[in-house]
């Protein structure tokens, strides 16, 4: 490893950031709307909450934000209360604590229709509910409905609105989860990414995501845009709640809540889509370096790396290929139905063969070796979560540059909130650690978060 | 690689395989009643047999056997037929060239009823093909019908018989598609393999099958048991014809009919599963290996290799905890409504925890990477398909103890059928190549094919 001097910056970056410390769970600011699910299931574990409470409180942020919002596909308050009554004490006793969790309209849901946003699949109701939707239910989640996904999860634009500022996209394409807890309106959310689709939406809407290392959570259940890179992410307030739902949902010690997080080795990598990066979002970075030094943290500083740019090649193939193959169906029979985004991505994805398949495969496999012998010198990575704060307008989910690598890599990526831009817009940064180290990537991850709204 | 001193056998193989090699389509004999997919494909392609010509094949085995076998779930010739008269130019332009197709029903069909063999399932009709299915069409299949699988491609026996013997078992999961195929009645089937629901059927219904090297072929619309060792299966009368087969559904370099195969470099594996096979098969795999040494190849043997034994407790963990998440709904909801091995699987399956999944996973890592070490001196592996024949009655689908730690090493598979046992019923041997060399697996056990049925 050959580090660069750190370079400096001038963005005055605003602490906004209180969630998962905070004793309020609620204060009505728009600079600090989310609802914590560690304090929400702290306070349903001694008994000053109950779920019905949990849900509430949801139900309230969801009356006075969503007709702004439309984070929601499907909603049933009436039926989450009613079941957060009626098995109160089962579910406290669980590890989710009967906390409402939004499932993206993406998975699976025998009792909410479950549409992908085409009409395709209008009024589509599947027999049995996605794999991690039954985690969600067996761990003591309620599901309180359906969140807005883009169009089976790809890049066209879906109406969900950012929730600091109506004006401005939400990201996607796990839009509507990432609104609705960046809104208080949930607590806790599932989303996906094939792309950027967990870690760029919690950025947009000031949140933790979190895209777990490759196959620790099934998409069995979740509609298919390429099997080999689509993965279950999910949303909270922040770094800890995010820790602490990923650990009750999947029954893993993912927790970072209950010790001071270990001070990481950071190797700030700033990737060939540098150039991408607006100025405030460099600033975010280098300013977020400094902090984590100033913290204790080592920080090492690189520019390109070569297996970074192969595997976002590899990406592009790999992602036609599959995408050809797993919406064969809708792209055969039902092509006009499609939207443009998805159109025009099948119709180039048929040319993709199986040897640029098989090559894109052996270029994946390299550059994940590569990544395991460059994390050989460092506990993690921190780069942007995306290009900038959330685009104003809707013509776009916002760009995959700084995502589309590490969901390749098979890397836990966490989105750590916690900045702002000028404008008062979220920034997100993101920590990436080693495959299959889930737990440490947080606990960095909590590092940073701490590092940055402390200071 | 220390080889021992071959041992042996006195057991007489009776040469009865001729598929792929013969002019005659069909001559009644039930020791030769498979239809050649090669067969079929150069007859449609040089003019002399019409897609509608192939159904019509089909429709007569079927009319005349289906009633004793039962391999269909669902059928629909008039509809095969009509869009084989319908679409003949453009199917026989195509590289499956309109032959009629299997698809076990553990797949998805719009068009076809798709119930898992489950009573949760009656009547389902999803909205999508599988991907795979959706492949047989894009090249030129025509869907004949649904084939029989096993509750949920698991352990519970359906009610399919043997097409060489009515009171013996025809294997599963993929019982269905082996029959009819066995039975003449189809010339290609999909079936998957989890454990051993391809190369098992295959072998006691005397055909060749085919488990491609995993994710080849993608399980999307497949019912999920575990998304770490579900993978697509073929079926087919002869290794050139389920090669044929593979190479036109996946578009990839599979064929081995154009050329005279290589001589390979065999290693002979009996592994500790060798006590469970029984006298026949033990004899069949060392006149295989004796035929394949006179015909030019070298062969090396092996007795017991650690890393297989691992990958077989590691295939055992990962079964479950997969299996316990991806049939969730259906385990929580209609337990009673589940049949005695996969409710009795699934009640054990409760106990294995995240951490032994993990270790099982770090397990198969470790027995890919001496499996990949291992085959640095051999081009494939000999060993037993199943422990003997078909077992006589229908309590039982046959034991996976070949089978199971080859899918968990992810290796492409092949059943090559020729040889039989004393009361005439097919033994199958198998033949086992890298990761990802799928042609030259294939190329290996078309060598075999011919050393065994020429001699």
């Amino acid at each position: 490893m050959a580090p660069h001097e750190k370079s400096g910056s001038g963005t005055v970056l605003i602490h906004r950031y209180l969630s998962g410390h905070i004793a309020g769970l609620w204060d009505g600011d728009v600079t600090d709307m989310t609802l914590s699910a560690l304090d929400l299931a702290r306070r349903i574990e001694d008994g000053s909450l109950t779920p019905a409470g949990a849900v509430a409180l949801c139900a309230e942020a969801i009356a006075s934000r969503e007709a702004d919002l439309g984070a929601f596909a499907a909603l049933d308050v009436g039926k989450a209360h009613a079941q957060a009554e009626r098995d109160a004490a089962a579910l406290a006793a669980l590890p989710l604590r009967g906390l409402p969790v939004g499932i993206k309209d993406i998975m699976d849901t025998s009792d909410f229709p479950t549409e992908y946003n085409s009409p395709v699949y209008r009024r589509h109701r599947p027999v049995a509910d996605a794999a991690v939707v039954m985690m969600v239910r067996r761990t003591g989640g309620i599901v309180l409905g359906k969140t807005v996904t883009t169009e089976f999860a790809y890049m066209q634009p879906a109406h969900t609105r950012n929730p600091h500022n109506r004006d401005h996209a939400p990201g996607g394409s796990s839009s509507g989860s990432a609104a609705a807890v960046g809104a208080g309106m949930l607590p806790v959310a599932l989303g996906t990414q094939t792309g950027g689709s967990t870690i760029r939406p919690a950025a947009f809407c000031g949140i933790a995501g979190f895209k777990p290392s490759y196959r620790i959570v099934p998409t069995v259940g979740v509609k298919c845009f390429s099997w080999s890179l689509d993965t279950v992410g999910l949303f909270a307030a922040g770094v800890r709640d995010v820790a602490f739902a990923a650990a009750a949902i999947t029954g893993r010690d993912l927790r970072v809540d209950r010790t001071v997080p270990s001070v990481p080795r950071v190797a700030l990598v700033r990737t060939h889509a540098w150039d991408q990066a607006d100025p405030e979002m460099k600033g975010a970075i280098e300013s977020t370096a400094r902090l984590a030094a100033a913290a204790g943290a080592t920080v090492t500083e690189f520019d390109r790396l070569p297996f970074l740019e192969d595997a976002d090649g590899a990406h592009g193939t790999i992602n036609r290929y599959e995408g050809y193959r797993a919406l064969a169906f809708e792209y055969d029979h039902h092509r006009e139905a499609l939207g443009p985004a998805v159109r025009s991505l099948l119709d180039e994805a048929a040319e993709t063969t199986a040897d640029d398949y098989d090559a894109a495969r052996r270029t994946a496999k390299r550059a994940r070796r590569a990544f395991a012998d460059f994390m050989a010198g460092a506990d993690v990575i921190l780069t942007p979560s995306a290009p900038g704060a959330a685009p104003r307008g809707f013509a776009s989910t916002g760009l995959p540059a700084f995502n589309r690598m590490w969901t390749l890599l098979g890397a836990p990526c966490i989105n750590v909130p916690g900045l702002q831009d000028a404008a008062g817009m979220p920034l997100g940064v993101q920590i990436i650690g080693r495959f299959g180290r889930d737990h440490a990537a947080l606990d960095a991850a909590a590092f940073i978060e701490r590092a940055v709204t402390r200071r």
